[in-house]
């Protein structure tokens, strides 16, 4: 089929040379720069203006501003399998939608209300659009990418049981989306590593080129059919097994290999105050939100399963 | 409880004088206006800049430019009623989203795939936030109103069976949101009946206030919650029963009386070329799929099923 | 110089093929589209979700949204040949502002308030920004232009004598900069000629590359060397000689070859209520408002003044 | 004249109570939130999610998002004085424009190249437009004011000599609006003290009741006559006398009382790369530029001459 990978020739943004853009704050003022690739200066940060930074000396901005933001449900083979009990397993990618206001930067506050308590950590790949697209075939599909990020798609899995599967809840509060440092082209992304870390200790891990079930072509090809995609819009590409809650103070990050790393920390907030009047559905703790927010830890690979269990007995979660 | 309605005193987003904005396209550049309420020129549009224009002589735009477009699922008992071995009733309102490029104006074209059966209507209201709302509650939501507008939630049942629940692909392609043609302000909201036409028939009429259960009050507080509503925003409140599917030629109309009427004509177009190679869930004719796109006609209230069949044996519909 | 042009080899936004984009509305929704170069269809408007329009039969919308307008007030040489008594003659190029707000679209209407006398049309084309810039060489700058558009400066030069130099009410009113058709990549500039009609009759005429005095890779470098730009800023490059005054009726269109024509009518509106008032700097009929809303014919090149003559004698003008 | 101030009745965005928005970057993502106006918690921020912060312990981003950026030129009695000796003196307000890109938060880095001298400060205050906004009189202009901020409205002075009056580069250039830390409404802007500060030192000082030429009401006036205003944009109300230049390393400063201190630190940056291949207008020391950046310390009032020479004596400027 004509969107199999991998490919012939790599598509233009997978290759090289890697260019990495990142957008800060700089007092007061959001400014747009280069990771410098190589030499005396290698990793530190050249702003457009010229002025060179310490990359993490400056508030990472997310390197995006979208109208929208998709999400694949499941595109990861190990996923797949420990979900395996999902009420409608598919044969192609499904999708739900993260609102804007989610958006988050790298070293982000990644807020958990007082009255929930299952906060899971999802780490990803996004996908950017470079340019208007719509109708598009999975060929055609790579010249729309404007370039990589990795991303942590959070959601309070206590809303599990309200929204009839649109997660509106579950993934579209504020700040449920930390993203980037920065955006990245020239990278082949099917031979990069993603690693999902809390406090330190792996928790997920896949080889992307080995794992993706549908890649990028595919599902910008598949959501472009009745949708247009303006640019700045992001897609999710999903996460690898082992899902599972974080809590306040934890430190969340996904790496990369290639792409970087974003990290989020988990923050305490007290509950909204409509809740307390008694507005809209409570956070709940049912077995559907226990099969998600808890997952199935005998499913998961057993090397990875091993190394939790080594983690545990040293200590260090 | 302290959002109940009806109310003591009217909130003033429902309080008179009433005034409709429109934004039209007027050769090339697009102009804001006022409707004129009285007087010999009552009915005309009054732009800002001067010019008194046919209200309908001009290209009527989307009223609004929200960065998040979202709706309630069910939120008027006859619906309710209609839908009622759906799998998940609920004691709160739920919600799902559409993205931006689903937007569409009064007299739209509304798009309907070659490949494709089922795009249903659903005639709603929309409620326009004024400003920044986050945690806030029923009582003061009122006040981060800016108006309303008549809205067709149209959406392509044939995906029903994909999206698990977010209803991307149902309720999100391009065209799927005809809205306006004004934005209102200083209408009592709970005194209007709304009605849904197709080709001049009406097939679904409901009285807002005695059918609501839930008013933007409520829902806004809900939504808030979690997530930051920003100016322009747009909330879609639900539609009353008997949602069925249209066909290319058909013109709907959604008129809200005090709000005014969108309208939208379902157009034909190809199927996507990305669909041709395989790519993505197929357009589906299920048990599910017809459930939601047929509906269930013993359910719908007598008067208007008696409607329905005067009309049918008429020949108008 | 390394800003010199001819050039060894075309930037590529100035090798072909031809691609041009439209945005158009149809029934309430914009849409992009490009136009079909060859075969059959040439000429059409193929709509990306592959409906295939009579180019002409759509609303025009402008195709760009630009975060910042900038322009150059002289950069071709017939234009400085003109104005040589100018205050401050410049041996770098000098730029001003439009808002956002005066952009138009193709076929637009051009305002000119009851109290104004001076409306004054300038052929020009636009550079479109495609990617953040700044502090970039004039080689460097050819790999950020997205593309080229035709436009019309116009100005109400009865404000010429308010805003010390800035043109902001000249320049910057409502619906004074119809843009487009279309945003054109693949065509070399330098090899095009730029004509302004006036009810169909050329008023304004100049090949690009012979008259041009700046190209826009100079003018990008110049301007980002102390202002980022953003992607879709737009940046009006100058007009020849001839800029006259236009009334209300009167039909004003600049016809780029190789990027197309954009046309606008003059309509007539009542005064601002504010001014009969007394608020603000009133139109005034100055020498200086004179100088430039006339011009100097005796200045123009011969041929373009016997074309004129001509054609006043025929009677079209 | 029906546009006098001060007024029978206060308009609504000058009554109390007071409130002030702010929006600040917590860990990656922007929130708004309100400061606490009294109480044991006065002066402090909450955030809109119900987090308390210290005002100061975030990072502040301007508290607007223009879609364009206009400003007076002259709108204080002692700035008028003070350049008395302009080209053109008027009897309306004058206006130039800054592009958004030029917008900076409170405790910014303003950005001086290398090649630069005078960079000036002008302390002012800003007006933020609340909605659309065209054709209306000052009476009804007061209710589309949003609220007020301080701004600093920086000058790069060594551009004085291009440009012909626009004053883009003086003006536009990336971090020279420095604006917040909040937008205010609820009080009365006539009764309040203006006051610029560099390294501490008063530089400048006017009570805007008493300096005042052109009120806010006013100049919407005026520029509404022609051009859409749009919610979020920002009318920049003028400077009073004594601007000067500052140097890398200066801490300036606008307090206005009841609105609040906005600060910035002047920042060496090196020289554009375009500049040394010789494109564009290079910084300039004429008169001209020295008439503005230095200004007339004679013609400044006594008493702030006194305060000068005093501080002076002291070492402290």
């Amino acid at each position: 089929m004509n969107f199999e990978f991998p490919f012939g020739e790599l598509p233009a943004v997978m290759r090289g040379p890697r260019v990495e853009r990142r957008r800060v704050l700089v007092g007061g003022s959001a400014f747009w720069g280069t990771i410098v690739e190589a030499g005396a200066h290698a990793g530190r940060l050249r702003l457009d203006d010229g002025r060179l930074l310490d990359a993490d000396a400056a508030s990472t901005l997310p390197p995006v501003s979208p109208s929208k933001i998709m999400a694949v449900h499941i595109s990861y083979s190990s996923r797949s399998i420990e979900t395996r009990d999902r009420p409608r397993p598919t044969a192609t990618p499904t999708y739900f939608t993260k609102p804007p206001t989610a958006l988050n930067g790298h070293r982000g506050q990644i807020l958990k209300p007082a009255d929930c308590r299952y906060l899971n950590y999802e780490g990803e790949y996004a996908v950017v659009i470079g340019r208007t697209c719509r109708n598009v075939t999975p060929d055609e599909a790579w010249d729309f990418i404007e370039g990589f990020c990795p991303a942590l798609d959070m959601g309070l899995q206590d809303f599990r049981d309200t929204d009839q599967g649109s997660m509106l809840r579950v993934k579209g509060a504020d700040t449920l989306l930390p993203i980037g440092p920065g955006l990245v082209r020239g990278v082949n992304l099917f031979e990069q590593t993603l690693r999902t870390r809390v406090n330190g200790q792996v928790v997920q891990e896949a080889h992307i080129g080995e794992e993706t079930i549908w890649g990028p072509h595919y599902v910008i090809a598949d959501l472009a059919r009745h949708i247009t995609l303006l640019a700045g819009d992001v897609i999710l590409m999903g996460t690898p097994c082992h899902s599972r809650s974080v809590d306040a103070g934890d430190v969340v990050e996904c790496e990369i290999s290639g792409l970087g790393c974003v990290s989020g920390t988990v923050v305490a907030i007290e509950a909204p105050r409509a809740s307390a009047l008694g507005v809209g559905h409570a956070p709940t703790d049912s077995p559907e939100v226990r099969r998600v927010a808890l997952g199935f830890d005998e499913r998961v690979p057993q090397w990875l399963q091993d190394n939790l269990r080594r983690a545990k007995s040293r200590g260090s979660t």
